[in-house]
């Protein structure tokens, strides 16, 4: 891996966004072995987007991150959701389901195909994008119908899997996307880039700057009982 | 409540059921007072259809419990989630949102609109149903987008409601359903009656009796290589 | 043709519905050159599930019997539409789209694997079906998002297919199966038999049987304006 | 109609995006009574986003446009579809459905609700919006399962409206929103108005400029059959 990302998978991820994205985002990369795993308070209060990497390690995550984490998303902070992150605490606790899915590391080649292409995702994106050697990740994917499907990828041993994949939950928006085996230099490749960049701009709070997620409310005078309105109606 | 439901709401929703089902299905009613809130391992292994109504005590109900339910619906069982077992833990372990709302409990007239008249829930239920007195429960609902949205409330307050709401988590299908607050005989309601028995059946499991939940698998021999298949396709 | 078929495609796919469904289901089948294309008023009037497999004479079908389809489709009526139908009258007229996609006949192998594995539509069908040989269709297939989505083809020279989709349209389910074309025997396959025989189960209408389309209606009399609900409410 | 709006509803209409959206948007109106409605061409290859109104006289609307206004939309144009417009030719044609619903002229007030309250849609909309009469629109409402549910409606008569509903068909984005009946000033309200801005921008297209709708293609040379990558894999 060290070959493959000098500085760390994290970095390539953040240099590629910011050679898309340019003066229009402040891009900051953490590990998983910094304090609160680089995510205290004041970094995730000036978070629009996160990007999560993990591999192996999940269950060494603190709850406590993930909670602040799983609040922060249902604000309407934005979160992709890379590759072995399907196993992450944050994406199961998001769908509520196994996120079980089949996989094989033989470098087989990947297709990643747009099954939405006027989807902002899939912007000057090629149709597909060509992986030559990749881990395989298959179906059945264990997660709730997406919202939007984007992206379905075949494999040259034969598989397909729902590598793109939108969500809406709270006030955020959540992106699976299947790429990036730490074996294979995927996050080089221009066609990831994009996809990465593209999401990012997609996930961006829309417009509820609060970021305090949906309470229960006691609802205060209801609007249906001012004179005249209900007895007259339909008369 | 106790005068409206002498028997306890759980025995009136049973017998509910008993009366449209018949003997096409074995009804049995637990609570939460009991070892392991009344779901040990026999019960829940031989439960298709578990119906899960909750309040006020959701804090106190066992996360062994919970995790056990999970997996189990995760595996095909299915759910109903009735009123206030919105914010039950189970609900929002399988939603991954908050499952907040706006609610005021002021005898407002609920009025149950279908707008997926041709769905299995829907059978035999008027349109709408009226509920002439009922705790008011509003949106925002803070859920994912319903895989399929069956019914909608009015109340003569002015509200609306997402209050039937499918969705399906792993091999198992969830149906929400929102009347049924304790302060009001709503489950006496013939037509309220009548979903929940159609709700049930739609739930069962389809066809995959084992109950696990999906695993991960590292997936074995790939099928496209035999000799001749690929090299020499569209040549 | 004729020699993968020597009784006509109906025939086989008919004997096919008739192995799996034995007496629950009476099978007729019916050819475009027959008058009204074999689907008269009486003929319509007493199916509950069509199934259409179409190719090439699509705009010689009659506009009168597409719009005597139509309204039985939107009044309840299943219907399977199969392989080259995506361009059949019918099928785009309920979908809205160009329903457009990529193709290729170059006897790829295709993989037919299921997404959605407790849906009734996969009951004891292998994971995946093989298709030794068959025609490519491939992504981008313009259809409107699936309101579930069962089926993703693989083939072997790339490409993947969402090659099983089910929507509703007004009362009617509708199963869009992409595998069948002329030149390969196709629905002798027992995975492809088994998926058309569970789909004409699942497409069955559920309950509404009068088979009248929704109409527009005006609404009588209103329901929240009897006396004291409304003025007292909240109060 | 001429007292509430003097110079036409669709001055109106226009007036209020001009008003919101500045000089981000160039806001062009026509009528039915046009030639070729007021939709040669040379103005449909200039409209990003299409807002149609219509009543009444749907049947009259030239079969050559609508087809040039479908293929339009299949090639990227957004299209706003207002209140009555429900049973436009073109919105029947994108929906595949009767798009019939239940109505009632009657004053009843009509609250609007938002169900998606992080979409764009919604930025800066009232919860809920108020008007204070309006004719009524009630489900069942005969369209597809919206792609996104942004807003339902209550009455005070009793009845639920699905009132804004979004769709993808083909490159294009399709929002059908309710309110608008001539009888009443709804285009006048604020909140209104702040709707159809923002729905114009939600629909203008993401960045297929070249406003083709997809056509089938015999797609070129497969991807996986280069030398090694098919037979070595797995091994």
């Amino acid at each position: 891996m060290a070959e493959r990302y000098p500085g760390g998978m994290h970095q390539t991820i953040a240099a590629g966004l910011t050679e898309l994205l340019g003066d229009s985002a402040v891009v900051r990369a953490v590990t998983q072995d910094q304090p609160e795993h680089g995510l205290p308070d004041e970094v995730l209060a000036t978070t629009d987007v996160l990007t999560w990497w993990g591999h192996a390690t999940h269950a060494a995550v603190d709850d406590a991150v993930v909670d602040h984490l799983h609040q922060r998303v249902l604000g309407g902070m934005g979160l992709l959701v890379l590759h072995s992150a399907h196993f992450s605490k944050i994406f199961r606790r998001l769908m509520g389901t196994t996120c079980s899915l089949a996989w094989r590391n033989s470098g087989d080649t990947e297709l990643i195909w747009s099954v939405n292409p006027s989807h902002p995702i899939t912007a000057g994106v090629p149709q597909p994008i060509v992986i030559n050697e990749h881990e395989m990740y298959g179906e059945f994917f264990d997660i709730p119908a997406p919202d939007e499907l984007i992206f379905i990828s075949a494999f040259s041993s034969g598989e397909v899997f729902r590598s793109g994949c939108c969500w809406r939950r709270g006030k955020g928006k959540v992106f699976y996307f299947s790429p990036g085996d730490q074996e294979y230099p995927v996050y080089h490749h221009p066609g990831i880039k994009r996809v990465l960049a593209n999401a990012v701009l997609w996930a961006r709070p829309e417009h509820s700057a609060d970021f305090s997620a949906h309470a229960v409310i006691n609802q205060p005078a209801p609007r249906f009982n001012r004179p005249g309105i209900a007895e007259g109606v339909g008369a």
